[in-house]
């Protein structure tokens, strides 16, 4: 006789992330199943509707782990050539920011590296990062473009973050960042490069469904609040959503723009003022804190937390991966950052790589244990929901499953 | 007709850690072997005596990756029962240190929960997070006792320790920190207690060969300077060299204290005065350098790099692996926020995880590359030893040799 479900997880406690009434969702001596990759199941082992072995096919004992989501990481900047680790020496080594910009340092390295490499090699030097945090439990990544800036180079990059998902078997939500610096070629004519971005570039790309969203950087040192207008008008032109790294470094009024514009989330925010977030709870964005970043850059200027709260504005956490500001591989650091340096709670942590990184990317079908979405679940080795915060390193992930398949 | 050697690395770079006029010593295009658990040959690939598969039993082609002694991590605390995510999560939900201390918080808790679990039980909880030390090329393992606090229970922690060496095949260095803080059996009767630890159980535990060397925390909320001078001369008369914590919360002159004992290593050091630093170079002491606490804590008084430099004092970089402040499960982490948050370069980082730690725990046969030293080797999937501070999570630590056996 066939059984209702494919896989049935027992003996573990559920964090479900859902508004339950319990912190984290949680649902202790829980019991997870799915069919084709959908939960079918969600709930007290109590409550199954029958014997363990009647119900599914593989039942598996997981001795008091926890269950959570696969997690997500909603901002990242993870295809890339070459690395810049010798410009991180350089630095500690008392060289200046503008002697390494002028040996070619910089993003413009990272922008060479990108545009020299094959698809392939990209492919192959970015599949590890990629797996690394996979490992640690993320099973969907979004992933921008940003240092191709000519379309050839930005298509090969998000050709690349497709390629990943399909690889490794994720999620991979991929974003459009021809606005993320000048290319060499158009230094001094910025202007002309936002009309490149939206004439060429960003048509075509869409024409080539490479791109989920449209992201621009917007700061002193990026892209003007009109030339971010632009870029986004252009995106609505295309049906395409849009997001905003903004008031990393100023406050520019980027998240007032983005949210006129609707934007899915503004990401990086440590100068975001009052009505900032105000113009953000009012158009229901996500905030994106991007720890990885404010810490390796040493800053102290904390993003607006309490703010945030207040407003009941979502906040999501990302490692912002990328090999300038944050060569940061592990979303659970990220996530101790997040409290140790942001002190947000252990819960708003796991909820900002969970549930809210979701609602950052649009993805109705993730982000939470219930029946009806994916089946996409990380297996912990772990006493409590908040040792996924609390240590730093280590990797208590036993099993990642997405959309019901094992993938580590 | 036998070959001279064991095992034999080409197509690789060394970074081998001596002083032979390259950063990180290193030697590109190089050759490791070893025989018998011991380097017998790091030098360039074009000064072999003769053809590889002629030299060694096995020859191992590494594809261009880094070589370098295995990592030491020369203070931790890794041995406990219990966690304290808890803990962490209160503090973030605003609950009082006070609070927290008065509901059996803090150390008490820790105290408690490696009292009571059984030697098996203790090695259990203990060795998920030695083995995530060596999985990132930890080779050697300093352990504290100092959760136990009485005879039975601290020797229970070295016993552990012990074993964790046996288990996992890697050098264990083990230390006696009976006085780490004062049990709850002895509140406000501190002289008593060091007492106990003087009269009692140091020298039963020296007499069973338990421990390497013997540690004390002098702080204001710890023990006092003639307090430790009471463990440090007990220490002497045992034969057992002394290390210190010192100066993590204000300058309490231990650092000077320990130098008239010529102590191994003052380690935490950020209150630490000139004349403290003059002391550890006049003694040839190595001051080991503990981020993890410091970013943990979000402190802002940075340890005298600068002095610690000028004055030729060699510095360590270690985890301090522990419940309370530091529950950092990743050497490679800790050298990040060495260089990130202390400003260290990537080399002194390295060297302060390898060479010099091995100094501090008095290991002369291990630290560096080099013909006659213990075959502890890492092999890492980078393109420049800097990478081994910048990246932040992620693992390229390709294969793990203790004692020339392979064991990750
Ligand atoms: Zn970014
Ligand atoms: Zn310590």
């Amino acid at each position: 006789m066939d059984k209702p479900w494919d896989h049935l997880l027992i003996d573990c406690h559920l964090a479900t992330l859902t508004d339950n009434g319990n912190a984290y969702g949680a649902i202790e001596n829980g019991a997870l199943a799915w069919k084709d990759g959908v939960l079918t199941f969600a709930g007290r082992v109590q409550d199954l509707p029958g014997m363990p072995v009647e119900l599914a096919d593989t039942v598996e004992s997981l001795d008091d782990a926890w269950v959570s989501p696969g997690l997500i990481d909603c901002h990242t900047h993870l295809v890339f050539g070459g690395d810049r680790a010798a410009e991180f020496e350089q630095r500690l080594n008392g060289v200046s920011y503008e002697t390494i910009a002028r040996s070619g340092g910089g993003i413009v390295s990272t922008v060479l590296h990108t545009r020299t490499a094959s698809e392939d090699a990209l492919l192959a030097q970015s599949l590890p990062r990629a797996r690394a945090l996979v490992a640690e439990g993320v099973s969907t990544i979004e992933i921008k473009s940003g240092y191709g800036l000519d379309l050839d180079s930005e298509s090969k990059m998000l050709r690349v973050a497709r390629r990943i998902g399909e690889d490794l078997g994720i999620g991979v939500s991929t974003t459009f960042l021809g606005a993320h610096a000048v290319p060499p070629e158009f230094a001094g004519r910025q202007s002309d490069y936002v009309d490149e971005v939206c004439i060429h570039m960003m048509p075509a790309i869409a024409a080539n469904g490479l791109a989920d969203a449209v992201d621009a950087f917007c700061e002193k040192i990026g892209f003007t609040d009109s030339e971010t207008r632009r870029v986004f008008e252009t995106a609505r032109g295309l049906g395409l959503p849009v997001k905003l790294h903004a008031d990393q470094l100023s406050d520019l009024g980027g998240v007032a723009l983005a949210s006129e514009f609707s934007a899915l989330s503004a990401d990086h925010l440590e100068y975001t003022s009052v009505q900032g977030v105000r113009a953000m709870a009012a158009s229901g964005m996500v905030a994106v804190l991007l720890p990885g970043a404010f810490y390796a850059l040493r800053e102290t200027r904390l993003p607006p937390i309490e703010l945030l709260r207040e407003h009941g504005v979502p906040m999501a956490v990302a490692t912002d991966l990328n090999p300038g500001t944050s060569p940061l591989l592990s979303l659970r650091l990220a996530m101790n950052m997040a409290c140790t340096l942001f002190r947000l709670t252990p819960e708003e942590a796991v909820r900002g790589a969970t549930v809210h990184a979701a609602r950052a990317l649009r993805l109705n079908d993730r982000g939470a244990l219930a029946t009806g979405l994916r089946a996409d679940v990380a297996v912990w080795g772990i006493r409590h929901p908040a040792e996924l915060c609390y240590w730093m390193g280590g990797n208590p992930c036993r099993a990642l499953y997405a959309g019901g398949r094992r993938i580590c």
